[in-house]
């Protein structure tokens, strides 16, 4: 099932399938040169899939403010229609990962059925402890699978098993558990034992996994919690999935670090322990900024794919991490913002790929500093477009994605048929 | 004009006569021993005070929720009302500062009436160009006063006209302009042509201030920017507040730095250059994090203090700085946390006034780094507690300020008369 | 023995015994009406002691110079000797924390008995292989219990088990491991590859620890390696000690975090999981700044003595940590800066007993926020001074330490003892 | 005059001939299509050059130690040879900065000359005040140009004012001035004080610049002061360039910032303000790491050569920084690290120069920020190592900078000429 239509496609790439080969050949000759194969390196990149988060597709905003963009998303099949133009057009994102309640809807099996015919699929659960619901029994604001009170505890447990649930309807095998208990003072929460009671609730979820199914646990040093937070970093995260049991794996969003922090390094650790369950991927310069991944700092997201690359590489065990964009597009369009984002990750997977990982071992165990750095190097600065244009290419996709998709008129479109949505700020400065 | 009755407060303070007569007389002893009259220290505590923010009455929340609470204000009036509860107890707090449009009413007059009946006056207004208000004809999505359109940033600049007209009404004397305007994207926007907008803008509003007003620029890192922000750091808020004038010059928000910056130092330069604006009290350990002053880095407030006693000590001309709180109350009672943080900037002035200057400038000039550092201190370290009760007392106050106000009854009465308030997510992770 | 004349100290102490008496009393009171037994509190604190490190009563430097001052310690018979003075003033800090090489000597019993004949025992004893000693036959330029190499390893090693051979003889227990190694560039070093190698060296001095001792990992963020460190947070260093055996615990030294990170929380986890080594307590506002402890901020300390009161309090299984001081002293007289940051972290300690516990819980049960953080700083705010002197009065020392100690001339009786030590810079920028 | 035999240059590039003409030729294509000339970007990479720190050809080190590598340099002339070596191979470095006393030298005129001979000149001239040399009459420790005694700072003026002479009959136009000033405690210093100190003693120095010469103060926020430094930012070094006249300016060190500061915009604002002087290469990842130049975050590279190249694009008055390394080789051969760091920034200039600008403005103008956002990407992305090649190539440098130097034997050939430089630990932890 075509969103766009495959003409509109193929009159954007056609006038750029001349320079697209004559490009192409050229760094496969360039690599050649290195011993390495580019379409075998190609083909690996056609496997590669990032998931978007349905509420990527809308228009993210702040505590200060939010600025709605044009035919936003009204419900769950706008938010699957918009990914489908995303999957479209780049070919490498046919997992959609859905949060509830937001994406609540009466008929999942309906939903699972349009997914399907735009060649999609539910990729992870996301449950929402974190803001409270009408009609709400209990209220999250002091905590929800930490709180001192056991029936709010088990309020929020019920819900996360109601989305494994819902997940298993949609053909899901993974639940993302990120919760925003924590403190805002020192002395609000006694740490260890909120820890305990995160514990005690996770393990009841815990129970409630098909068997084929995973626990994410998502680390996030502050906010909404300001002084403290229960899952705050690996080492709590890991000790969790550690008590909980094997299905229980570590997830990493990257801009939820202190500052100066070793990402790259944290991930090799929660490989090591097998405990890795995968990523949101997004970049920030301050906080949890949730920018477009890779755009502030596309060095880091690319040591993020050499210790992937390396772990595959080097056949590690139980090694096996899920791949999710997580993004607020607060001033573009989110659609051009999942796709471009989409090629960024990818971009860095392909250039992660080209390093000469026999010449790495060589020059680590020789501590011959300088060439392994430059080996990486190598990877990071070899202009990779050719090669991802033409996996695209050759799946159905765009070259040009921006290019393509304006010349759609898609967002146009959506803008009449969809209703304007409501902005303004919350006034909580 | 009482709120709270004074029978309450009475019998409230009763019981706690003796010990606190017992305490303040053992302190004054303790001070006397040092050369500190603390009569002296109690006299220009009384005269010191901190502005309240009118929407920090309110219940804050963060991007990802609001949890209101019991009893929230409607409207200015309510704000005004739940103001001066905070300083009826406290005698601290005889300031407020307006937000608008947030407390945009229709009569003044009557407003700054029930303002003086309470004995409280009308502190710096605040101008918000960093939401839309709805049927608004420009858009800030993109910026406000440095907006690339030029109508958008005339819609700004009349806004914040508009909210001097008011506060000349409200008998206000400074203009607080913080925008939201930066990118989200290397590339988004020209750091010099934006920063040449502001300056622009920000010139036009400075034209409109009538004569005994002054403006005050505040500076912020990030957020809702998050790549830039047009008004970084206090070295842009310098070059804008020089090229402005003798009347604009530099507002501290305590949260609004980079991770380890040294914000005393920042406050000695400004008090150097002459343009010290004044204070957004606050703490923080990660970002803006809002929270109440002096609850998470009590000796950073502290030493804040340290330096605008010493300025006062030394005289430095045009030493006049804006005190005022801006914190977001998402999980106290707001006018508990306003009472109690009040309570920790008096204590922080109190405490830095207890420093021994002419000891400190010998140590410093002598380079005897221990007995420099152990001066303030003792300063810090000396309980001054019995002196800021003693403060309120005599004025009326509340010796225990929690214990008073919990015991009036004042957020059962209001929650019974003010309709809850809505809370829930935005959906904006 | 005494290396302060009994008769100096008494001399400093005569004047002030009677506001002392009078101080006590009315704290004494004061606590009282809270329910505390004055007294009862100053039993604990006369039973808490922090160990010094030698390294510390030599003046320390940067990379880019180091200005020596009088009368340095010239081996480590001079170092015990200004330990000495330190405890004997304080009668805080009877354990001495060795660094090998550094502090080797030829007979280890005659420097035990020495110690003894202070009244004071060693402590942790400390490893160097972060630095090349001379005629060493392997580098450890490129890493020591990591090193690519395994004879570097080797060496690494069987220094290890020589320090605890000594620290066998010398009484001591236990053996803190600190490592450089770690990469400045991207891709020098693999990351799990040099994990693993540190487990194999580690668990090979691990078997060489006699029965009754333990093992202490410290983590670090960064410095001396600028890429990444082996041991670079709590995370894998409770993976490490873990990997061990439960003889290996974590060491914290709260100088060696990421920016913004809540330490005590990490304190918390790893008391909760059996695995907190202790403490190397010192201050910091940008890094591993090593200044004296609690001079920057020293709420932070307090913090971090509230989860080791509460888990004492409460009995933890297994809670049992080590406490040293471990800073670097450029500026001041290193025996002024050790003894004032021993008593801060008693401060501290006392501090932390005074918090209601019960109401505390409470409050946090019932999410009393404001009333829970009110607890915490009402234990911060009062000032035990009259306690710590109290404390230190009725064993001998001194109650203005400062004071004692510049009155009894030491440092000017070893300067004309001890040769002037060189200073100089390194010319490494 | 070669130091590596123009035959080595020719026998190393031979076998690369041929590809590098095909990739330049294909590069040269691919920018044609963006209507990019590359000749004209090759020629001003060309006319781009990046000085030496003289101190950067020997192993630098930490606080912890120092491991000298083999051939270490034993004076400035050593240096110069060193130096000459990088220049020789990359054609990008004909500047050399000194730093005295360490680089002291009898005759400066035979240096010159020396310099000459290998086609090159003296850069910015640096002063150190940071660290006492032997028979100084005034210890550092304390402070220099802002030291509270009149005596040692006339001294550290006299130091400035001997480099500038030195400087002078070296041919240099500039002197750069960084202090280690500061403090490590709170209270320590009294920070307008010790401001107004710096302006009178740098106004000495300032006076007796050449007429042709500028000033460049460089700012940092920490270390070897842990509190507080006098030219803690660029809001301090713009106050500081301002009050002393405009041949003084501020330099720009990347490692100098605190956490997630946006450096590029600081660039923008002092270029804007006419007081950028130039900078300090290097990266970080934790503090001033003073790792090679882009080895950790090369996008920031990029975006500060972003602004660099706008304000030449839009011809702003007055633009004109000066370019320099300032790089800490702890783990590399420096000259190998010096080449790759210089090609490094090389690159960054040359991706910066692909930049559509007509483009960009008209996306910021549009706020059309994606594609804002895409056009830098799209510099950056560009893989302009032919273009960097070709451009060596042709002024007889080496493609291949590291292959080149290895083969020429270089390193070997001093290391028999010089005696081993002596390493080991400072004992300063």
């Amino acid at each position: 099932m075509s969103i766009i239509s495959v003409d509109t496609i193929a009159a954007s790439n056609a006038p750029l399938l001349e320079q697209q080969k004559s490009d192409y050949a050229h760094l496969g000759g360039q690599l050649a040169r290195r011993g390495v194969d580019i379409d075998a390196i190609k083909a690996k990149v056609k496997q590669f899939a990032v998931a978007l988060p349905s509420w990527g597709v809308g228009t993210g905003g702040t505590r200060f403010a939010r600025f709605p963009g044009r035919g936003e998303p009204r419900h769950v099949f706008d938010k699957l229609q918009d990914c489908g133009v995303v999957h479209q057009l780049t070919r490498a994102t046919p997992g959609i990962s859905l949060h509830l309640p937001w994406d609540h809807c009466t008929d999942y099996s309906e939903l699972r059925g349009k997914a399907e015919a735009q060649g999609m699929y539910f990729d992870a659960m996301n449950s929402n402890t974190f803001s409270d619901q009408k009609d709400q029994a209990h209220s999250y604001k002091f905590g929800s699978l930490t709180h001192t009170d056991a029936s709010t505890r088990a309020q929020a447990v019920e819900h996360n098993i109601a989305v494994i649930e819902a997940g298993r309807q949609l053909g899901s095998n993974a639940l993302t558990v990120w919760i925003g208990d924590g403190s805002n003072f020192p002395g609000q929460q006694h740490f260890r034992r909120a820890f305990d009671r995160y514990i005690d609730s996770a393990s009841q979820i815990y129970k409630a996994l098909p068997d084929d199914w995973r626990m994410f646990l998502e680390h996030k040093i502050c906010e909404p919690a300001f002084y403290s937070t229960v899952i705050q970093d690996w080492g709590s995260s890991y000790l969790a999935a550690n008590a909980l049991g094997p299905k229980a794996q570590c997830l990493v969003d990257l801009g939820h670090h202190a500052p100066n922090v070793n990402i790259e390094l944290i991930v090799a650790r929660l490989i090591a322990a097998g405990k890795l369950a995968g990523f949101h991927f997004n970049d920030s310069k301050y906080g949890d900024d949730d920018l477009d991944a890779g755009s502030v700092a596309p060095y880091r997201l690319f040591l993020v794919f050499n210790e992937l690359v390396a772990a595959a590489h080097e056949g590690v065990t139980g090694f096996n991490p899920a791949y999710m964009l997580d993004q607020s597009h607060n001033v573009t369009d989110p659609i051009e913002s999942l796709m471009s984002s989409a090629a960024q990750v990818q971009r860095s997977y392909a250039q992660a790929l080209l390093v000469d990982r026999v010449a790495l071992d060589a020059a680590q165990d020789g501590n011959d500093v300088l060439v392994a750095a430059q080996l990486l190097k190598k990877g990071f600065e070899t202009d990779v477009t050719p090669l991802l244009q033409q996996a695209r290419l050759e799946e159905g996709g765009a070259i040009d994605l921006l290019g393509c998709y304006r010349a759609s008129g898609y967002r146009a479109k959506v803008a009449a048929e969809r209703p304007a949505s409501q902005g303004g700020g919350g006034g909580i400065v």
